[in-house]
């Protein structure tokens, strides 16, 4: 049963109640021939489905103007308990302060609170958009133009910084045929209700990425080129991976205050360059969160890419960010869990685990770390399950 | 110990750490008197704090823009348990998919889970505004130009309906010497990065509500104007309370999608009218939201009132909404929130509450329930407390 139908579509309350199993970019195929003008605007990796979003906290290029999963997209979500017991956590209303949201609860929790069922989801109008590159001298200019931009309040609904490894893999493997510049590079996707909105952002993002040394700046001249210029970091993957014949890639997804992502990039960059791991970056810039795709060809780069990968995270814990921006925890990174949340945070979460699902019943193994330190075990007794 | 101290600023990350008793207010005035071009953007009650922000999971006229408490404002709140410990619940980067997040648990709670010490704030940027009024033959029709209105991608920030017993008290006590048709309108501030963008976002709204029937639309030419216009607005309560000599105001607060609110104003008048309570309307049409402010004047009234407030949480449950859109439970609505939520998710609700708080320390009598049906026992009781 792939529990992927749409059950009903309120055009006028911007909301679709569907089944988890329905792919977001399925959902928007259909709403965009049925010819109505909104979109779910979540958009994670192309595959991914809206129970897991859900379950996940996902988010991805569109963040930076409309959040996360953890936001409000989510209405409400039906349950199956571990108990058997079927919920809803909510109304269809877009608002609602009855008590703590339990919908919230769900989300992020990757399948071990409950199954969901359903959902009502909260939809975008769908907007006119337009694609920009330019480039800067390095990954700090760059940052310091994203902020200074997204305060001037124009319609950004992407911004992606590019590294120079990332634009010279694209020249390499890339699907159109334009050369660029082989520097640290932003991607902005402009977003308005007019061709003169999207005009008058251009203009003003033109202006403040030159204050910030920003050259070069293009801006597609038609529909068509800027789905090709946006297709250039939509390939981030199979470009940088064919950089070196056969490698696979490992993407991380750490996240960081804006105004930290400097010193993170700059501090990635020397170690893998150090240890001869080949990479590129990718990155939500605007939401100070990164994919470094590290590449490997055997066993023995794979577990140097592995170490690197644990160093970026303490890198990124140390400037107050987090082990995952998006991609969630799963096994990998439960241990890294007690470092970035602090050892109450996780017995709190593994509490409500055990409060909901006391035999363990549902995804066991993910998210929560296994062993405790004696001194949290203490902790823990404290609260007594009456 | 007041508690309302700003601890850091991060102008380039756009967020603040603060302490819970600083007001709204209070912050933004700061930030502005510091010449940083951010503000806090949930709006409720002008005497509202960060800390009872988000134990009520508030919003206000702004939601229709920023969305509310329970979205992505709190990035994390540093916390005291029931068990006296005391945990932080996130990192300040602005995105993690670090397992479910636990902040959002204490967003709604009403104080029942925890008592927050130290809270991470989003900001926004603090943009050009100005402010139109337009009126229409009835709220169904003011109601279907908000939607196409907000599905058009301007740039509204707040859109609020007055119905024409709200603008006879406006027209009869109100601060400006203005005298408005005593028709149902809507107030809109528009928002955008220039005074061109404000402009064309009047000349597409101006366009629209004349398509819906609107007529008399009015833009503010100067700031001095746009904010004595806002006033007429802001003075809700104080307009609507001198109607009658010596009463006072009971505030609902239910909430529906928004196609069905002119169903769940039309009936809510009705009803008043037949019951002869004065009251006026003014609500957050964006999001189906509505203030019906019921006067009265000694106990036989208050009680009628009482009744009619009740009636008014049943229509909008029929109609798939909340009890409350943004005041929340206390004591008021805890009996409600079985028939909105279902017993198994007040179950699921109460469950978290033993978990966290076994002994009912915090804020006991709040939000959940009292009494459970029978067949609810039983179905908790399925759930072992280990």
């Amino acid at each position: 049963m792939l529990m992927d139908k749409i059950i009903a579509i309120h055009e006028q309350d911007s909301d679709v109640i569907c089944q988890p199993g329905i792919g977001w970019m399925e959902l928007n195929d259909i709403l965009k021939q049925k010819g109505i003008p909104l979109f779910f605007p979540l958009d994670p990796g192309p595959g991914a489905t809206i129970g897991g979003m859900l379950s996940t906290g996902c988010s991805g290029t569109n963040a930076v103007r409309y959040g996360t999963a953890r936001a409000e997209w989510f209405l409400n979500a039906t349950v199956v308990l571990p108990s058997g017991e079927v919920i809803k956590t909510r109304r269809r209303a877009r608002k609602s302060s009855a008590g703590f949201d339990t919908t919230k609860l769900f989300i992020g929790a990757e399948g071990t609170l409950g199954i969901v069922t359903e959902v009502t989801i909260r939809l975008a109008p769908l907007l006119p958009t337009t694609v920009a590159v330019v480039q800067f001298p390095d990954v700090r200019k760059a940052t310091e133009a994203v902020s200074e931009i997204i305060n001037s309040g124009v319609g950004i609904q992407c911004v992606e910084l590019c590294d120079d490894q990332f634009m010279k893999a694209t020249n390499l493997n890339g699907q159109s045929s334009r050369k660029w510049p082989e520097q640290d590079s932003l991607f902005f996707k402009f977003q308005g209700p007019t061709p003169r909105a999207l005009q008058e952002t251009a203009d003003i993002v033109k202006k403040i990425t030159q204050k910030h040394g920003g050259t070069g700046f293009t801006l597609a001249r038609s529909e068509k080129e800027a789905a090709d210029l946006w297709q250039d970091r939509k390939n981030a993957l199979w470009s940088s991976m064919a950089l070196i014949p056969g490698a696979r890639a490992w993407s991380t997804d750490v996240c960081v205050p804006p105004s930290r992502l400097p010193d993170l990039v700059y501090g990635t960059k020397e170690d893998l360059e150090a240890h001869g791991i080949p990479f590129t970056i990718v990155g939500h810039v605007g939401d100070g969160n990164f994919h470094a795709l590290l590449l490997f060809t055997n066993d023995e780069e794979l577990e140097r890419a592995r170490a690197a990968v644990g160093r970026m995270i303490h890198r990124a814990l140390a400037l107050d960010g987090t082990c995952t921006g998006e991609h969630g925890v799963g096994i990998g990174k439960r241990d890294y869990l007690r470092e970035e949340l602090g050892a109450g945070t996780v017995a709190l979460m593994k509490t409500i685990k055990k409060a909901i699902d006391p035999l363990n019943l549902f995804n066991p193994g993910k998210v929560y770390p296994d062993e405790e330190k004696p001194e949290e075990v203490k902790k823990v007794d404290l609260v007594p399950h009456a």
